[in-house]
């Protein structure tokens, strides 16, 4: 059956009703019922082929939550019926040593939900059942989307790097990853410092769970908290003076990069090298990484911020995210 | 009573005799009767101011192995007679938090050996009982030195990042640190490359533990070996083209820097989402990393590949360094 998608046809173009055929089953693929799903800055990146290579027509939407409604007789682990979410990878082998080491974010033959294939803005959207991940009966399935690729990114460097509840960290930029990183660390029982450069969401990132928030280009701040922060997390994808917050970095401790900055990242050794530093950067989380994830959700009662559009509206929320004035993701919904 | 010395009296002067009253000793400190000590870059930096600050006259030497012949009444672990060697750090507080926690080397007293007061190339040299460490009997005294500056240097990352003996690891640059590192890793048992820029230090990285040696200009065998390294260890102090080598750092893998170089380190940051990898740095072990060092020399039977002067030759020591035709550490020997 023929799916019901909204599609770009071309770069940077407005979403139009767009209708494909998906064609057979792969017998380990579910099919799902696409119920929510939100929209990430990757979408508008991808939409407008900042990053090059986008192929149209382009159907966005890699922050699924829906039910699956056909599955292939090879699918483990989920079942037609079950709730589920679906986020930026969509495909793994399941066989490579990545796959078996538990890393199937990297393996070799990954699938991206909206590269070369087409992700979740539609009635229905096709995925492999190891990238469907089941959703706890306590989260609320209308706010849950984001989790799957904002939530997981952020998510994703406290479990790989082992923060600890003693830990001092801090977000840099509070928008749709950055919100949830201050509930995750919160909950994670650290100490917490919101970086904002609008003044607007300096008390609103109280409320999200930061113990004080400071606006981002305070320089005296830094200049004043030499090796402080056990971990420093950028979410923002601009330039800022990154020798200075390295400074403010604790010994052994790491400033850690998930927003896609274009410019380059520069430091001197002797940055790295006094106090043992490091610079890092991850992307989203594995499967396995993304169900501990929503474990933990369940039992903090962790949820993303969203603002809900009805999916014909979908290009009405493209322009509110352009804007800059989402608080903090958007949602769309299928009626 | 006075300590014999040899001192530069200016930036960028050859050494000369020094004499200098020590004053009295402290009680935690011990006063050690010095055999060898090894000559480092630093020594040069040091010399020739070339990180501004040094202030003459100085008294360059921090690769020292001798024998303690006084120890004031409060001092620890070592005592009147002990073989022990000293390093860059001679002094902390002991009773800090940083100190508690086993990291001496980042208390916030930290004395260095050769910053502010005199270093090794003496007759007798002082420093805490903290960090002048036993030298286990199976070592020879007369090569042990470097490993005091140049050996701990290049250990201390693989306690710090827990290396497995499984990993692939690399080593840039094979002078008086990376000849170390190639010796430490091959016994760590990991598969172990050598970049070197010099044709005729190719052969011999074989002989000191490397698998294989490739050129450090060679760009096709970095585009060849993408995500191969799961530790490359800068000991190169030039610019490199760094983006490059860190597409040859495997999944969860540093790109690691214990060379002081003085440009800007410079990458993209996709370059360190994607694989998730690190670039970081460090200096010096602490003591108890010291310790774990020359257990493993001693088991291993690694020692430093040196070639010796007598002191009153440092100045020829010096030129000889300066060279570039060290292979790989020059240490001077009290008769």
């Amino acid at each position: 059956m023929a799916i019901q998608a909204y599609a770009a046809m071309r770069a940077g173009a407005p979403l139009e009703p767009f209708e494909y055929d998906p064609g057979p089953l792969s017998p380990e693929h579910v099919e799902i019922r696409v119920e929510h799903c939100g929209l990430c800055h990757s979408d508008l990146s991808m939409i407008d082929s900042q990053w090059g290579g986008t192929s149209y027509p382009l159907v966005p939407g890699h922050e699924v939550v829906g039910v699956v409604e056909t599955a292939g007789p090879q699918v483990k682990n989920v079942k037609v019926g079950d709730r589920v979410g679906l986020g930026w990878f969509s495909s793994s082998c399941t066989g490579c040593v990545r796959c078996l080491s538990g890393d199937h974010n990297w393996c070799r033959t990954v699938e991206q939900t909206i590269v070369g294939r087409h992700g979740g803005f539609a009635d229905r959207v096709r995925a492999h059942w190891v990238w469907a991940t089941p959703l706890p009966a306590a989260l609320d399935a209308s706010s849950a989307g984001p989790l799957f690729c904002g939530g997981s990114t952020v998510f994703n460097p406290l479990v790989q790097y082992a923060i600890k509840p003693t830990d001092r960290v801090a977000v840099v930029g509070i928008g749709g990853l950055g919100h949830l990183a201050l509930k995750f660390m919160r909950a994670w029982g650290c100490e917490v410092t919101a970086f904002t450069s609008s003044e607007s969401k300096q008390a609103e990132a109280l409320s999200l769970g930061a113990h004080r928030a400071v606006p981002t280009g305070d320089r005296d701040f830094l200049l004043r908290s030499p090796r402080s922060f056990d971990l420093i997390l950028v979410t923002v994808n601009v330039a800022l003076e990154w020798p200075l917050f390295l400074q403010a970095v604790a010994p052994r401790g790491r400033l850690h990069f998930v927003g896609a900055v274009m410019d380059p990242i520069s430091t001197g050794a002797f940055g790295l090298i006094s106090g043992q530093k490091t610079m890092s950067g991850s992307g989203l989380g594995s499967p396995a990484t993304t169900a501990k994830m929503l474990d933990f959700c369940a039992r903090h009662a962790i949820a993303p911020q969203i603002e809900s559009f009805p999916m014909r509206r979908i290009n009405d929320a493209i322009e509110h995210l352009r804007s800059g004035k989402a608080r903090y993701r958007v949602v769309l919904r299928n009626e």
